[in-house]
């Protein structure tokens, strides 16, 4: 293992000369004229793969953009580890606003400028530079690694779930690793544990048959605004509880370790609320921000409309009134079954002047690979020897819906180990990441293919 | 008055004839290619209002389309009636729908099809011809009169009250008499003797100083679109009052003899409700639904808008949300007053948690001439004679800001009195004017002028 290091170590300038030419070919997925530049960066890919050692290394076909896959079997009895990155960018546009050309990887101070820096070629580099230094000076690696670079991450990952639904025996592993997303802060090393699901709604209101003169009609019916209202004001109660029944039922309840490790993370609410504008911050009593926003379900309007919206003084009474709802969900809790609780519930809370209906747009589950299991073990350690602190815990409010397929399509937890940085401008222009979570993230890259043994017992196949 | 009736009844063919000359002239206001049409059709009404007897018949020019004024003041001593009316119709499209030419007056059944027969050519007509019944038999009026018709009320009235600022002496009178409404119902004669008045608000709220994620941020910060739906439900009770404190100080009581008389309509709560397609209606408890719409000052949401309203799922916790709401007010409230009660209410119970700001973008007055003032008896007296049926009472739920202007600008108080029907379809296809209401309407008008110096006292000038 120190001989690895020593390596990695030793090979810095190289590994920013290749870093480089991955970065220099403009692989964005959603431009049609890139095409080609698309197919010459998975290529790139393969032909990498090769180069530092990893077998059976091909580009599928998919509907959409190549998947490139590589892998080592070497090691039999030992786990499989897949680690899982995209190769595709974000477009650099607005162009005007880079201070060093998009495609040109630069350093500047401590980072390293250009589009797909931090997301997600960077990052997908990083272990293909630990495992390079494993089989270039041990010609052999602690597990069994499979590799899957797909090209459309950034455009929904739309063939991802047929390819792994085709793959489900090319593909089976012990466990996931995906390094596309940050740390909590810079120079804290931490382990992202945990995503929340989605329900996502629309509420659809009818009040009278036709728009009405507000003049004529006012105070005749209700008004199905009034009334839309009036059933989201009965969705939280006074404590900023969701008042859906059955809503908590099951929810996971935090730990009291992760409780006491979410208060080791360096966050005021404070300064977040003064970042964000707003004079107080708001949402369920008995729980700090990030407990809220990470660990428990919450309710969110994403968009209301109805009647007159334009400039001016129109005097109208709608017809209509609309809105769309969505809850994120947290472990324990089924995005279909909380979205039938939630249209049970408004259905019975809206008044019967109005006709309500109520829609199932869009769901997705909640994710959590346990603090104390192996894989997170295993990459703890790793972050503590690569990084030279120990990281500490945090969730995502968000939800990654390739975690969701993995788990529901290949039956696999996900280790979500982040190198990135939370103001690293991904999607924007300046994207970076910074130099020492760089050659930090191939040591720990290294270290955890070198722990997970130690974590993770062996399968039989 | 006998021989006045028996001329009106005698000439009924004439005021087909020349109803349809005025009515074809195509003078929609909001077209320019009818520009040299409107002049024609002002020169017109001149020239008519010489023929039937006005003096001092002429045309004023405005910055939009001219006035049409003459007046016959030969009854000193008697009081003055100042008659409004408007000769600019609505655009005749679709044309397809219409079952004759919009500009060929046409008989079917028993009303008159055209653009214009009921708004308010039609109406205009029907003064002219009482005016002109008595000038013709008898060389005189009852009263004296001073007409006044205007060319721009289908497009604002936009040039009008300067117009009543400059003419303040031309135009003094004691009551203003406007026949451009309908009857309550077909058979059912009316006097509508109060409107509401106008407060037009907008409320926007700011959460978070951009649109967020509503993954990342959902459950941090209070979500605008909630904020708003809170404060909107809070606006009415449980009994469908308006909460705002002071906002029915004042409010002038339905009197016993308004509320009977309302109950006296031929109105039928469960077939409104059925033709406006609701379940059941709903307002203020305690107040019939005529009541409500007429006589109490009522709140609305005219629109809503905020985050994501297009199709599908976006996941975004916006930064803001607006509202417009307004109010409809009834006699002893003032706009302006109720406009800052509003203000100051939203800006009391918004939660500290977002920024409001509220906007007054409009507002009028109420007006009422209550049932036992002289021009209401009057007009109560000549609907009876005219139509052999004692007429019921209304009020209207909209506002007629011309009716304030003559109340504001000549202190004047109008009666109105409404020969269309409410399915007259007035702006649509197939306009009609009932052919008994228009007869019935020209001895109407004749009464009226006959029985006005009975019930008004005669002003020393």
């Amino acid at each position: 293992m120190e001989q690895v290091l020593g390596y990695i170590e030793g090979e810095q300038d190289r590994y920013l000369r290749e870093v480089a030419d991955f970065i220099a070919i403009p692989s964005v997925s959603t431009n049609a004229e890139n095409r080609p530049d698309m197919l010459n960066c998975a290529n790139w890919l393969v032909d990498h793969m090769r180069r530092i050692g990893l077998q059976n290394a091909q580009m599928f076909p998919t509907a959409g953009h190549p998947v490139v896959y590589g892998e080592w079997l070497g090691a039999p009895g030992k786990p499989t580890i897949l680690i899982y990155g995209h190769y595709d960018v974000q477009p650099p546009e607005p162009l005007d606003l880079w201070e060093s050309p998009p495609f040109e990887a630069t350093v500047r101070g401590e980072n390293l400028y250009a589009r797909g820096a931090a997301d997600d070629k960077g990052q997908v580099f990083i272990h293909l530079k630990s495992l390079e230094a494993f089989l270039k000076n041990t010609g052999t690696l602690p597990v069994n690694v499979k590799v899957l670079v797909e090209g459309e991450e950034e455009i929904g990952s739309e063939h991802l779930a047929a390819f792994l639904k085709e793959q489900k025996d090319l593909l089976k592993a012990d466990l996931v690793l995906i390094s596309d997303s940050s740390m909590f802060a810079r120079d804290v090393p931490s382990i992202c544990y945990g995503l929340r699901g989605l329900s996502y709604m629309q509420i659809d209101l009818v009040g009278p048959n036709k728009d009405l003169h507000s003049g004529s009609f006012g105070g005749t019916v209700h008004n199905p605004i009034q009334a839309l209202a009036e059933i989201i004001a009965r969705l939280h109660d006074k404590n900023g509880k969701v008042t859906i029944p059955g809503f908590y039922k099951g929810v996971l309840p935090l730990t009291r370790t992760e409780r006491t490790a979410y208060r080791k993370l360096p966050f005021s609410e404070k300064k977040y609320a003064r970042e964000l504008g707003v004079k107080a911050l708001h949402g369920e009593k008995g729980f700090t921000t990030l407990e809220r926003v990470w660990a428990r379900p919450t309710l969110e309007c994403n968009g209301i409309w109805g009647g007159f919206t334009g400039d001016g003084a129109k005097t109208v009474l709608p017809s209509k009134a609309s809105a769309k709802i969505s809850m994120r969900l947290v472990p324990n809790q089924k995005s279909d079954k909380i979205a039938k609780l939630f249209e049970k519930y408004v259905k019975k809370i809206a008044p019967r002047t109005v006709t309500v209906s109520v829609r199932n747009l869009h769901g997705g589950e909640a994710a959590l690979t346990p603090i104390d299991s192996p894989g997170v073990k295993a990459a703890v350690a790793a972050l503590a020897k690569g990084f030279g602190k120990q990281p500490l815990y945090q969730r995502e409010g968000g939800s990654i819906p390739i975690v969701v397929q993995f788990k529901q399509i290949l039956g696999l937890d996900t280790v979500l180990l982040g190198f990135g940085l939370p103001d690293e401008n991904a999607h924007a222009p300046n994207e970076f990441i910074n130099l020492k979570n760089f050659f930090g993230g191939i040591k720990t890259s290294a270290h955890f293919l070198n722990e997970l043994p130690a974590y993770l017992p062996t399968k039989k196949s």
